[in-house]
């Protein structure tokens, strides 16, 4: 299970996820699309909540999974959604740190 | 001094600053630009920080004092970096609530 995993230290060279690995993974974390930005692929989700307020906490925890993992998400907080996006910058692309704090992401929202 | 105000309720027929209420009150805020999406005037600035944890700390801080003005605004928590943004979505642009929470999350920084 993605959920169980932690991220390692990714390299420049580390290897980007392979479509069969990216289908594989994907099925643990149905609710995210991978969107493209600068030609740059990024896993997404978008969450909702009643207020800000929820949204606000959700950010804080999932900003603290993030820096348990030494990895780190764009969180944007506005008034009752959070958008979170995972990518790898050393990769410019997705890597296995990525599907795993996206599934730790899903846990932190239930 | 703008960043001693408190927000008001704002309602849909509340006045939108005018160009010379603008000029004024941005000499307050000079960080701070307008910047347009979707035909709307918003009030941004860009906050840099040494880490992720923070950027983090700093998104929280806004945000509660955002809860405390009842006026909510978009914060965009990156590496070591958070985007601010402040406008009014009752008027569609930009009221004096902005000008004085944009105020009082530069005393945040500090």
């Amino acid at each position: 299970m993605l959920h169980q995993g932690q991220c390692e230290a990714c390299r420049k060279d580390a290897p980007r996820a392979t479509p069969e690995e990216r289908s594989l993974w994907g099925q643990e974390i149905p609710h995210w699309t991978v969107v493209q930005e600068h030609g740059v692929d990024i896993l997404e989700r978008v969450f909702t909540f009643a207020n800000f307020t929820q949204a606000l906490e959700f950010t804080l925890r999932v900003g603290r999974m993030a820096d348990e993992q030494r990895h780190h998400p764009s969180l944007l907080t506005e008034w009752a959604r959070v958008r979170v996006r995972w990518w790898t910058h050393a990769i410019g692309g997705l890597h296995l740190n990525d599907y795993i704090c996206a599934a730790k992401t899903e846990l932190l929202y239930e």
